[in-house]
């Protein structure tokens, strides 16, 4: 994950849309997810130009978003270029999902010419009020930081946004007006220093966490996703390893930390998941979260009930003990000082996570949930990147055990139907060596289904699953009464789709039953091109935590 | 078009939501375009539990408001219901194109529960701030009104809703927590009255206009779209009658008058379309906007030079007399008292509308320009509703002469690409009598395809033009470098499109010559199904018009 850094590219003097391009190259970003737009079309033929970035022409804006989300989940990065009103405002619910669950995006986009706005021009893209600034206004719940880019003001406010953007891991939005891009950059500014603890505050935070682990008779971690999105993996593995503590992973959370790891205990999800692993948790003297979020679906449609003086959560800037909150404390620093100080636990009992079991049924068999589940368990492998669309499949997977490497992704805060397919395809653009799954229902794929034609344009050979049960069978779960027909859906032929998108040379199979699916994965493994299934099941075929969530309604609408 | 009054359903206690659907009737609204969402479910209900009106599962939010845009347009209102947060965000750019060009819609969106939102709880489809008003405040810009129900305002907003969609012809916004909708209506209120004309004010404008035309050598009308959204095409048509005034249209007005009618002129785009109109029109001495919007499209790029004081505007609310402007005047009331009092003018010499030719080109010939839009002005027939993605090909269309009764649809102002296949599905959903033709590029197709779809599903039979010329021609004609690869997308096999998204039956072709285009048109008049034609051209074959806006770059920027 990137840190703030100084800039790698100093040379020569730079146009404005240069300046900001290098540095999110010095922050590893690539690729630019867009959809070209005449305002935006200095910042499109700059990236073209740029011969270590490339465009990715997505089909549509909010498709692109879900693309860069996927990305920077992948890379810790990721931007997007839209054009100036109907583009940018396509791409902004992609965009407020990166806010909600933490990921950073540069949304660069245009605005008309400042001679035009001067004017207060009566041009396209616009509402025709002589207004340029609306859709600016409208970003700002969606953002943490924003600006409108001038040669004067490029260096400090691109400083400024990735400050932020890297700070709160939240998506930026920078407008250039259409005469800005080329012009040389004129005003000065530096990088901001990546933020520092406060010596004193980080002490007391880290003497009160081990205080109440040494005290605790049993303590185990929550990891979260306020880690993976910190970049802080690899030193939260540390102070497990070091400490010796158990960890359960909540939904929202999955695979933060590696699910082969033999501390991991399993899914704690209130009465939703595993039993064992929610006794084990709730059991627990002191529950450490790292950057866990206790949303209502991570929390088991708030059916996870913790004393909150047992818990305790690092943020990424701040920490929980209690009641008490610790200001200006780094989460790198407390899990370092943490790995050095906790005492090692002794091993005691626990749960050993469990994985979905041995897949039933085979030949003519109908495709159930007891069928399907454990087959894509087992059909994963050591570093997939696995992408589960919102929905009851991803609630299925949920309690898949992952292999080795392999890292789960869901939207599970903002639940945006329709973000795993751009969103898989963002993230093979970023790991095209990684070997990316998408597990989707056919309800969602249909909101964003065309991009599905992009892995082929750029050379991607993703396994999708597409899960046909005739409908959106979560709303069915959810809803009064199932057969409403408001969670029907167009009947398309999903296995020619891939084909009609230009997937020549993909293989694409419709299964109906166990032997057609085993024989369908078995060629997926092997075949060396792109894979599309639609496995085609029963309408009600679903997995236990989508039951369960079934029967927790009163709970998590309360009306 | 609907206009104010009084509830025709009064009879017993009702819900809130069956309220607002009731009086949505009582104006001509009967299909609600959506996606179905967990909040929204008591909205969704309502819907489909109401026998006089339909739920329309679109295949995702933007296409639903771009489908609500397109019936509309027809209908005169229309509705969408998604959910809240990511449903409602990704349908804002469609309803602020509504905004942009004048479309009412009704934004009926949910939030959740009142006791959730006191509880500030953690829950799904929001930024986990415990903020719950976020999307209702960034909603503002894009609609004229908007409110959060409660059984005690349901009725005194909804009206008053009613009222602004109606007096601007432009969107507004109910969100409905997850509570409120089945609880019986409590507070009172009434429809506001429609507005009406001051008699002076009416009076001072309507002298000025007759005295302008009475000393006017030659006066000519500029239809506008303001008046085909107040539904006063009728009235406009009686003035022409009444008054014997030639006429000429925009391009984003094309159609608000029927182009059969004899006193059509042509189209008149500053120097970007016909001359011999430029010529009349800005050498008349009185230019009779009603409701016209000299926006830089419909101003060929601003090279209309009409001397303002020459010049009248008749808008919704007010009238412009050179540059005084006569506020509370209603266009209704000034159109009737212009048909009563103007003079009847001398026919004069004035340009006869021109059609686009005869179409060139045979058998193995390659489709060129002048082999393929004098072809499509030639397919249309009488009251076809065609329906123009923004592009090379609606400037080619633009010029087409439109039979008696067709009409002409584009999103000239907000220019999103992808609107119109969406669009055309909402306006064959709104009159599934008439033809629904619908010409779009390639490019601005991919954006929202999926809507294909939705024709078969509701039994609907378009006629589809999908022009494949290889990438976002427009976008080559406008940018620095046409062959730049921002404007490259991937290659589809469009003609298979329908198939794979359930359009069973369709007569789908793929032509690349103008024999294979000639036997396909045929074919399309006869078949009596649904038809998609891939029209294969070279990568740089376009329309006049589009040829002089690549010459005109500089002054439609700025830049």
């Amino acid at each position: 994950m990137p840190q703030a850094s100084t800039p790698a590219t100093k040379a020569t003097p730079k146009t404005v849309i240069q300046y900001v391009l290098g540095r999110l190259k010095d922050l590893g970003v690539t690729d630019v997810f867009g959809v070209p737009g005449d305002y935006a079309f200095p910042i499109n033929d700059a990236i073209c130009a740029d011969k270590d970035m490339r465009f990715i022409g997505s089909c549509n804006e909010v498709n692109a978003a879900y693309s860069a989300d996927g990305y920077a989940r992948v890379k810790g990065l990721g931007a997007i270029n839209p054009t100036y009103g109907p583009g940018e405002l396509n791409a902004i619910g992609g965009i407020a999902g990166a806010y909600a669950e933490h990921v950073p995006i540069f949304h660069l986009t245009a605005m008309p010419s400042r001679d035009l706005q001067r004017d207060r021009a009566f041009v396209h893209h616009t509402l025709a009020d002589g207004s340029f600034d609306l859709f600016y206004e409208m970003a700002a719940p969606s953002v943490c930081a924003r600006t409108i880019v001038s040669p004067q003001n490029c260096v400090a406010e691109t400083e400024r946004l990735i400050s932020a953007a890297l700070y709160h891991r939240r998506p930026v939005y920078m407008a250039f007006p259409m005469d800005t891009s080329n012009q040389p950059v004129v005003g000065g500014g530096s990088p901001e220093p990546a933020p520092q603890s406060n010596p004193a505050s980080l002490e007391s935070a880290v003497n009160a966490i081990v205080d109440a682990v040494t005290r605790a008779k049993t303590a185990c971690v929550v990891p979260g996703i306020l880690l993976a999105r910190a970049g802080l993996r690899r030193e939260a593995t540390a102070l497990i390893d070091a400490s010796g503590l158990p960890f359960a992973t909540m939904i929202m959370d999955k695979t933060t930390l590696d699910e082969a790891h033999p501390n991991y205990i399993g899914m704690y999800d209130g009465r939703l998941m595993e039993e064992s692993v929610r006794a084990f948790v709730e059991g627990a003297d002191c529950v450490i979260g790292l950057g866990a979020l206790w949303s209502d679906f991570s929390s088991g449609a708030f059916t996870a009930t913790l004393d909150r003086s047992k818990t305790i959560n690092v943020f990424h800037h701040s920490t929980r003990v209690g009641d008490t909150f610790f200001e200006d404390v780094e989460m790198k620093d407390v899990l370092a000082a943490l790995t050095a100080r906790l005492p090692k636990c002794a091993d005691g009992k626990r749960p050993k996570p469990s994985d979905l079991g041995v897949p039933t049924g085979t030949g003519d068999d109908k495709i159930t949930a007891e069928a399907l589940y454990p087959r894509w368990n087992r059909f994963l492998k050591p570093d997939d990147i696995l992408v589960a669309e919102t929905g009851t499949s991803s609630m299925g997977l949920g309690m898949a055990k992952m292999p080795k490497g392999a890292t789960f992704h869901n939207q599970t805060l903002w639940g945006a139907i329709g973000w795993a397919t751009p969103a898989a395809f963002g993230a093979a653009i970023a790991a095209p060596d990684r070997r990316t799954v998408l597990v989707t229902g056919e309800g969602s794929h249909q909101l964003t289904a065309q991009e599905v034609g992009q892995f082929h344009r750029f050379g991607l050979k993703p396994i999708i699953f597409l899960l046909n049960n005739n409908g959106y069978l979560i709303e069915r779960l959810l809803c009064k009464d199932p057969e409403t027909y408001y969670n029907d859906v167009a009947q398309w032929h999903y296995h020619l789709l891939p084909q009609a998108l230009g997937c020549d040379g993909w293989f694409t199979a419709r299964v109906t039953t166990c032997g057609e699916l085993d024989a369908a994965m078995s060629k997926a493994e092997s075949c060396g091109t792109g894979v599309y299934i639609e496995v085609v099941t029963d309408k009600y075929v679903a997995p236990p935590m989508a039951m369960k969530l079934h029967e927790s309604t009163k709970a998590l609408y309360k009306s």
